[in-house]
């Protein structure tokens, strides 16, 4: 395993006071799965009449846990529900013995806990391709159970990290019909981030009174500019997995019109989303980038991830190089629509190039000075049309070859 | 300029002796367009009778020489041909300045050569963004002309590098109808080689009589299982150009049934496709992805490609680590049909995984002895069907980051 002890130099101060969410309980443990010294269970205790929604990894070759959960999202009970996560072991590519392992896991969870085992969902996240020591969890439970505490959602976020470099959280609270909500959530990782320890996990917790239809449809919806709006490296875990929990105990109840509740929602995703960028393998500078002028939203959307995941864009910031050849570059190959003639780049406020050409009064000097700060937006205007779309990523350092072309150990 | 002066691992031991190709010479000069103290300027002229086929980059932001290429090529001429290319300066990205250099260089060539202009054909390879002084390239045409010769292309291959580490050249002969057909050809770069220094240019050059069209169909064909199954970085230059020209001068006429024709054109092309990746930015291996079973060859491409361009694989390959989880996680993320029951993978001959997990006599040692090879084989079998692919690449290495985090000068 590479030895990245420190913290990413993009990481926040501290991880953040994080408010109880009434209904939700947590508890971690050292179970030994793999890891040595540290917890790396976490349980939460979602009680009676919670909804749960989700959404996960695309991937064709995801996890058993990820398949696990999406049997059950969506089904209907008022029993309460469970989460149980562990890090070092990702149990994925473990064939007929890895469904076994998230059965005993639930199923365990659910005796424990009184629920039924379609309220329990699990994930993993840690090597790829070993049979998960799923009876050191299960051995844990009932302790797990006695330490349940509403205010323990910060050791949570320490249990499930692998490689991560810090904790993530995040919460925001708002007013609605003249009540506040809160909402609090944590997230690890970073796309593919170690050595067979990918996996992003996102856990979000609310006491709004939400159906679970309308909170999937939220979160469906919401994902589509968070999570889904980063990349690392362009590699997909195989078990990303984001699910969004409401205990209701707030008494407030959201329909699929409550805007302000929504965009509360979108402010905690798209924090720990950026979070979760920000502890990218290797990265030292977080790049927003920025497209508008698209021939569509999905032509936007195209550009921004053909310039964020980029090797060639992403050595340049690296390299705090201003290089707009290469941003030309990842827009042409993109398979979207450009014309060059129309097309006007920005690093931050600087206009780099227009009308086909380097900008009149582009200066590199201010140019290069921009590219030497830790937090960079790259705008480009298609000039075809109100097609928009902003994606965060980070650079692609020699950090990145360190960790990831270490032999795992 | 990142200061890359050693030769690839990769490199074959020497320039192959490339045979005449009657009915073309060639000339290089040096005419200081950017570099000093090298040739930068190579011309190939072709007899009366030559077909040109071609083959061009998709980048919606495409160099002006690209887009001139595509404008004459398939145009009927006796007259002959030719083919002028300079490196230094790229010519991509210079809005009408671009266009005016590539007519200031073609006009030059024509009426120098006593030609069409439409059938002068130019590519420009080296920095995007900057005015190409292409004054230096006209003014030097003459002695160009005086200077052609049937024997010189290997200094043609040597003056169209940018910073390839070493010259790329291939040949073969083949017999049809009883007589002898030669084919020879050049190349260099390796995708967006360096900073602003992209661009694959190929030049293949036949004695055989090829009518256009066929030779285009020929050319198409080919360039599907051979330079569009190599990537380096997934970085798609704004320049790539594939340019073969028959000559007839060995009066063998060949028709689109000669298939014995068309395989030695396709040994040629994939042998000057493979040292480009030899030569891919701190390359180290080069890697064949051989994927088969798939749903169809389409999706074995986009197999092959989503593994070959995964920053995860390409950094284990760098680490020497059998690490097979990576390959999972690409085949699930390519979106391309994939079931992970029936998947297996192998390193060589090594099987590492089948049946959902690994192979029951999976040994890492085996497999971690074989990644210390310089070429390797990954061999995907999806189990569904019977499409198959092979891509090659190259691993991603701190090389590749020293050469592309440095910042221009």
């Amino acid at each position: 395993m590479a030895k990245i002890t420190s913290v990413s130099p993009l990481a926040p101060a501290a991880f953040p006071d994080l408010p109880v969410i009434e209904g939700v309980r947590f508890a971690s443990i050292a179970a030994g799965v793999r890891y040595q010294g540290r917890t790396d269970v976490m349980l939460a205790h979602l009680a009676p009449g919670s909804t749960v929604a989700g959404v996960f990894t695309r991937s064709a070759t995801r996890s058993a846990p990820v398949l696990d959960c999406q049997s059950k999202i969506g089904r209907s009970d008022d029993a309460g529900a469970a989460i149980i996560v562990n890090s070092g072991n990702s149990n994925a590519f473990t064939g007929r013995h890895g469904t076994a392992s998230v059965r005993a896991v639930t199923r365990g969870v659910a005796k424990v806990l009184g629920l039924p085992e379609t309220c329990v969902f699990s994930s993993s996240t840690g090597v790829i391709g070993e049979p998960m020591k799923h009876e050191r969890i299960v051995a844990v439970l009932g302790q797990l159970k006695d330490a349940l505490d509403a205010g323990a959602i910060g050791d949570a976020a320490r249990a499930i990290m692998t490689t991560d470099t810090f904790p993530k959280g995040s919460s925001t609270e708002v007013e609605v019909d003249g009540k506040t909500v809160h909402i609090a959530g944590i997230a690890k990782g970073s796309g593919m981030i170690e050595p067979d320890m990918g996996t992003m996990l996102v856990y979000i917790f609310t006491d709004a009174a939400v159906p679970q239809p309308v909170l999937q449809s939220m979160v469906t919806a919401l994902n589509r500019t968070t999570f889904n709006c980063i990349t690392v490296d362009s590699d997909t875990s195989t078990s990303d997995t984001l699910l969004v929990a409401a205990t209701g105990a707030s008494g407030v109840a959201i329909t699929e019109h409550s805007i302000g509740f929504m965009e509360a929602l979108r402010r905690v995703m798209l924090d720990l989303a950026q979070q979760v960028v920000r502890d990218g393998e290797g990265a030292t500078k977080l790049v927003e980038i920025s497209v508008t002028g698209a021939a569509s939203d999905a032509d936007a959307h195209k550009h921004a991830k053909s310039i964020a995941n980029s090797p060639l864009v992403k050595t340049a910031i690296a390299g705090e190089d201003p290089n707009w050849g290469r941003i030309v570059m990842a827009v042409g190959k993109s398979g979207a629509r450009a014309d060059r003639d129309t097309l006007a780049i920005w690093f931050g406020d600087i206009k780099v190039a227009e009308g086909g050409w380097v900008s009149p009064d582009y200066s590199e000097d201010a140019a290069a000075a921009y590219m030497k700060g830790q937090e960079l937006i790259i705008h480009v205007d298609l000039g075809l049309g109100g097609g928009t779309a902003r994606v965060w990523t980070c650079d692609l350092s020699h950090g990145y070859i360190d960790i990831n072309a270490d032999y795992r150990s």
